[in-house]
């Protein structure tokens, strides 16, 4: 059994090892392909809680052995190559609902933070405070848009009805008239929805599909001032794109759970000409014992179901 | 008409200028006692939204013109002598109610940032993040406790309840048992609420009584790793005891909304200790343009009130 990422509690593991598996752990953090397929040497049951990548090569490397992939977290896509393990007949597990109120809430936080321009007034102490050059908003006098209404997408704007009254509507590729009706939420075109919004949130997992969904033509449309909250994955914003907007002053300020790869020209041309337009943090929004523990369990348990040949809930075989 | 304060929209008193008011606008931002007694010669209202204080001295001396003190705001006790202005006849307001959805967004956001220990975790980007010592939990795995029951503090207590599932017990002066029932939550004696709470929330408005409120003796009950989230005044916490009680770690991070005299010895050194364990901002929770806007013109109605001898909802002089 492999084990990768951080914040794992081991003990959780117990059933598994119980049933005679050995948890083996890698030294690094970012494996690379070639080291992720020397970790998976003789393993059965891989648990992905890194931010490696289980390519078609690294899963067909391990196919002699390898019988279940369990993701830790909902958008697996960008980490799994599921087609290919479903061609290798490796299944392939995720968490979906395990982390759904902490990356809620983190995201409501973040929400308020970026309404109230926080990075301008964090640390400011009388008598030398930061007048505001301009007055935030109350968040039930703001319209948001919220970019994906899955479990998470649908917790977020069901807080910002009932308990602030923001006026709230939702893209997503499908319409849902029952979430619509429950929560007195609306729904709009993509374009549309970046138009009217005064706060935008991506809630969608990084897939083919939505990578760089929040592109040139969605921010075309943004109205000077917004505020963009993004605590999915960075990649769904476009980083050129951003930083056009940013330049005009469309987008106000952006947040970010996770960020883009240090090393890339964009990211430093975002962060030495927006530093204090960015809200950066590293993606700690699902980062909860509560979380952890309820994906960790749910893994397992998954684990478990793939190789006694059971029924599993999270296959995401299914899917594809 | 003096007018104090910053971020005020000047166009919301065309109402009293059209009486005839002329408005004034001091130079300065904090006024003391000499200047504010200049300003105030041959005003007949004043709308008190800065950080001076109109004490006994300063009304006696501006009793020949001024009919009535509009507080922009709840919490006047500090910053207007309102047994001092009955007695001389002056009729004091203040604007209950205008900020309670800005002030409890706020908090709300502030209690999740506290909750994430977010400035650790501000700026930090892959692949450098900083993995969390300490996994934080849920909210709706905390127990939270308010201290100070009023308007504001049930608004906060209902959507941690309703929104977020938390645990959520208070101590008011006076019990609320039809807020109870409505929310789910429990009276506790202020030492109890301080043993029991994961989070403890301060939101009472400064008097005489809750000045240094939350002293030594409710710390020494706070269990290590407490987070203390303090967007009423900084003066209910007494400074003294707070940095005792962070350097024994029971208060492991103290949030601000606006903090201690900069001048201060205990300031500094509560700065100088805990920088990274503490969030403070400029006194900015109330500072939406609904909020202002809204005690504006609550202010003017007010004004116009006691001039035209009118019954007005906000006098603060029956609560004395």
């Amino acid at each position: 059994m492999l084990v990768t990422g951080t914040g794992v509690d081991m003990s959780l593991f117990e059933p598994l090892e119980r049933r005679g598996f050995v948890p083996r752990r890698p030294d690094r953090q970012r494996l690379s392909e070639d080291e992720l397929i020397r970790e998976l040497k003789d393993v059965v049951a891989y648990i992905h809680g890194g931010e490696e990548r289980a390519t078609e090569r690294v899963l067909s490397s391990a196919r002699r052995t390898l019988k279940v992939v369990a993701f830790l977290g909902v958008g697996y896509e960008n980490f799994v190559d599921a087609p290919a393990a479903a061609a290798l007949g490796i299944a392939v597990t995720n968490t979906a609902g395990a982390a759904t109120d902490s990356v809620a809430t983190f995201t409501i936080g973040q929400i308020i933070n970026a309404n109230w321009r926080i990075t301008q007034y964090l640390g400011n102490r009388y008598p030398d405070w930061t007048n505001p050059l301009e007055l935030p908003h109350e968040l039930g006098a703001r319209k948001i848009g919220i970019v994906g209404l899955g479990a998470i997408g649908t917790r977020i704007a069901g807080i910002l009805r009932t308990a602030f009254g923001a006026d709230v509507a939702y893209f997503s590729r499908t319409r849902k008239p029952e979430t619509e009706a429950a929560l007195g939420v609306t729904f709009r075109p993509l374009h549309e929805l970046a138009e009217r919004s005064d706060i935008l949130v991506v809630m969608v997992p990084e897939t083919e599909k939505t990578r760089h969904m929040i592109d040139a033509g969605v921010l075309a449309r943004v109205r000077p001032g917004t505020l963009l909250v993004n605590t999915a994955r960075p990649a769904i914003v476009e980083p050129t794109a951003l930083h056009a907007s940013m330049m005009r002053g469309d987008v106000a300020l952006a947040v970010f759970d996770g960020f883009y790869a240090r090393d890339s020209a964009i990211a430093g041309d975002l962060l030495d000409d927006f530093g204090d337009r960015l809200l950066v943090t590293g993606h700690i929004a699902s980062h909860t014992r509560e979380a952890m523990d309820r994906m960790m369990r749910q893994a397992v348990r998954s684990v478990e179901n793939v190789l006694t040949g059971g029924n599993d809930d999270h296959l995401v075989g299914d899917r594809l």
